[in-house]
């Protein structure tokens, strides 16, 4: 269970006591503020905080354009303009502040999103808890064999059973070992510095993040994309459900135009325009690669 | 006069609505929010939104450090740490949006930090009002004979008059040919990206601004800074007043270390154990340059 | 005329002594070290250094990929898979440092590209010299009556006269009166830091910018796009010739993914599928507003 | 042993073929260059490629400066006038790129300097070799009792066999089973993104890290002072030891008002010059608090 009986008493007194204030807000975030949303078996994400809504996009694109945006009917049209040609400056004008748990494998792919403000519980300094990462069945896939860093079909039988057994034992005896270092009962024990290089990458770790919408739209599509790993792509997914209550305009002009939207390169659209005037195009005739032809074709049907 | 009769409605209409919210509020900081803070001849200042109090760094801290912080005292004790420390993360935590009209040369000063996020006013798109900087008397200083980037005395009499009357004539010109070029009657008009070139750098621009706490501090203490140009140093004293009513903790570590605080170099530090122990040191003595030995008597005194 | 001929004897004299070094090489680039590409009236591009080339890029994705990457079958091919996924990282292992002459107006819609570093030339410190942009004629447009930030057709004749006239000669005057308030003789002289804001926003400045790879390819593509100001994509275009050469393999993949693609949002590229299935499509039954249907169209051509 | 004979022979082919280049190249870093300089039980630095030297820093900054600098005298003076007075950009003028081999715990610290590129190698794609840091006796030491985040003595004894064992054993374990399920003999095999998730931090990984020499300055300052954890602190002294070689000046200077300086509080300034007038100064009359007072004394011995 991610939190404890003091822990939700902590949430519910924070989500008791609103104060008025003379910023921007947003319903649909206040909704959500401090709630945790649980992801995996013991991760969750929840909002400390936000900057912003959909008019603070408007607004700030309005100094930056002046007077001149009278002309643009609406801010919905404005803000789909913004994202479809780039304008990326308004968006960075929102900002959030995320609670996450996550398994440190998790984190070391999202901490290379650079553009970001992070506080990591530190195992220095602490004791992590006993919580590890242990996918459930529909989640132990096998080794692609198309793809080198994708997943096959679910394992079955014996051998999903030897895996999860072995995924347990050994994070209890990783954990049991570590409280073993560090006790000092009858022994000076080791350093927690030390100590915590003996626990797996499928423990659980915190942090605070904070993010403006640009980046954190730039990480959803990468993160939330079929080929991310399923782990983070779970993350992605809960922070989208909190970012379409928070800033609704954006978030479709997002899901439009980068979720649901393709790149073609100056070759593939080339077949396409071929292809529209009657042209029969084959890979061989396309001057596509294999590869490139593969994915062009998925992207037509 | 900086804002019209217009734009003062319509930050009265924004300050007379408090919403309630869930979030961090600093009381302090919502008594500034949309003000115009004066700057210059006619420059401001004002608070758009921010993110996070005093309490908020602490917070982030605390997951960065877990259960550990329980020893130490207080909130203050903590910030003072963490500033003393250079944890920034924490800092990090907390954020500004500012709305700013600042002279175009101080604008190519202040956008030399990176590490925030801008929309500007576009004059591309938009046609920039006839506002120009013009220093007040006791501004109009003369280059300094001992400091190749530095200001020496005022400027008097006959001299200062011409100065003026040339920045103002100046000014004055090069807005006329700018909307004479721009217009539309009996002509085509010059595009307007084009038309801004004739402009002169104490034209006022403005933009928005958001920063986080720790990247804000270093802008504050750069261009706070004795050394740094008066027009810019203006700018970072508003800020601070503004500052100070939102993180007061935050912001007497950052007076206490950063501002009032000094950098010895390990000659230098040298220099002062030998002080102390009663030796009387000279520049000839002390293993420092003559430039250093100034600074550092300058630092003793 | 943009280098005097002393400073053409420096560059002779840097690009007159090669070293050995076992760091990787360009041959393409090593020809355009030091020397200035000219680029508008006064301005100019050049190499002053670069780190890594193609391999590079390879080489780092390899650590990235590990021994995977031998199934791609060369450095070609997995150089077009990392642009076509917008795997970024391996192009920033390529770095390239110029030095450039531009006008402020250019100077500051560059430096908004803030992925990079930057060392600008001190009117604080020094004193400008005498160089001024003012457009050729083919460069001397109107303002589009279609666009808000756009250009229209070439002024002609006495429109256009009086144009040149007010540029060139408001600049001569301004530049006469900082020359005056500097002045120290038979008076004090105007400190630098303030006279420097009398000058138009045509003037010359010069700086040493320093980008890796895939954050150019971003400057790049937004600066010489068609609708970027003309006055900065002739820098683009300066740079362009220059990193064909650097990296042609990158450069190629570039110009393909990025210069030649386009993105089409899940709306249009429903559009695109329903035209390839037989149906006709416009603009009413496209569920795309008026002006993202004339956007489709002209990609479709 | 950290490289295989085909490794060390892939490097003597690349230190074997010296290429002419107009760059600025630095004599004591050619020296090094590929090298790898071991750390720790399995790691290493070395450096795949660099751009400038101390000339490369005051070339930069002249532009910065302008025809000015001719007043100070020499190269040296002036890069001790950048780094006393944070003149930061002329520093990051200069990059460097290592390929670094290290234990996984270090690299999640390593990775929260976020000015600087990576491309670590991916386990997603890849299978880790089977190589854990195991610490030398000496450097397994005890929890600190006076520093929550610290360490004490060194363990020994039976205390620190058994730690060393638990170590060692379950590292083992952890890559047996990791190779049981990734295993395709007799069943699917387990995906690697998922297998890793099984192995402990003291793993090590590897990745190339490039980043520009202030933004090293500023790792190194933090990552090489005595309150780093040994095991990047050990990294710290390999990186100084080559920067030394490749920048010398700039790298005294580090030294100088860096690493060997100090930064005193306003209060602490104000102790300091009371007690140079001769005054008898307590920390109860200090006006710092206890832990200051305590840090305050360390500085003055």
């Amino acid at each position: 269970m991610p939190l404890s009986a003091e822990q939700l008493a902590e949430i519910e007194a924070q989500r008791a006591t609103p104060r008025p204030t003379l910023r921007a807000t947003s319903e649909g975030m206040e909704a959500h503020l401090y709630t945790a949303h649980e992801v995996l078996d013991h991760g969750f994400i929840r909002v400390i905080d936000y900057m912003g809504d959909d008019s603070a996009i408007v607004q700030a694109a309005r100094v930056s354009y002046g007077a001149g945006t009278k002309h643009v009917q609406n801010d919905d049209g404005l803000i789909r303009y913004l994202m479809r040609h780039w304008h990326s400056t308004p968006f960075e004008m929102c900002e959030i502040k995320l609670h996450v748990k996550l398994p440190v494998f998790v984190a070391r792919q999202w901490i290379r999103h650079r553009t970001a403000n992070v506080n990591e519980y530190s195992a220095r300094y602490s004791i992590l808890d006993r919580e590890f990462y242990i996918p459930a069945p529909d989640a132990l896939a096998a080794q692609s064999t198309v793809n080198n860093q994708g997943r096959g079909a679910v394992l079955e039988g014996e051998e999903a059973a030897r895996v999860l057994e072995m995924l347990k034992s050994d994070s209890t005896r990783a954990y049991d070992h570590y409280e073993a270092m560090l006790s000092q009962e009858g022994q000076q024990g080791l350093a927690r510095e030390l100590a915590r290089m003996n626990l797996p990458a499928n423990i659980y770790t915190q942090w605070y993040w904070k993010v403006d919408l640009h980046n954190l739209f730039h990480f959803l599509r990468l993160r939330g994309d079929a080929h991310a790993q399923y782990e983070i792509r779970v993350y992605a997914d809960a922070i989208c459900n909190v970012v379409r209550d928070w800033v609704p305009l954006a978030f479709k002009a997002f899901e439009d135009y980068r979720v649901g939207g393709v790149n073609l390169s100056a070759a593939a659209l080339d077949c396409m325009r071929r292809m529209l005037a009657g042209e029969t195009v084959t890979q061989e005739t396309s001057g596509l690669s294999k590869r490139e032809w593969r994915e062009f074709e998925a992207i037509l049907k």
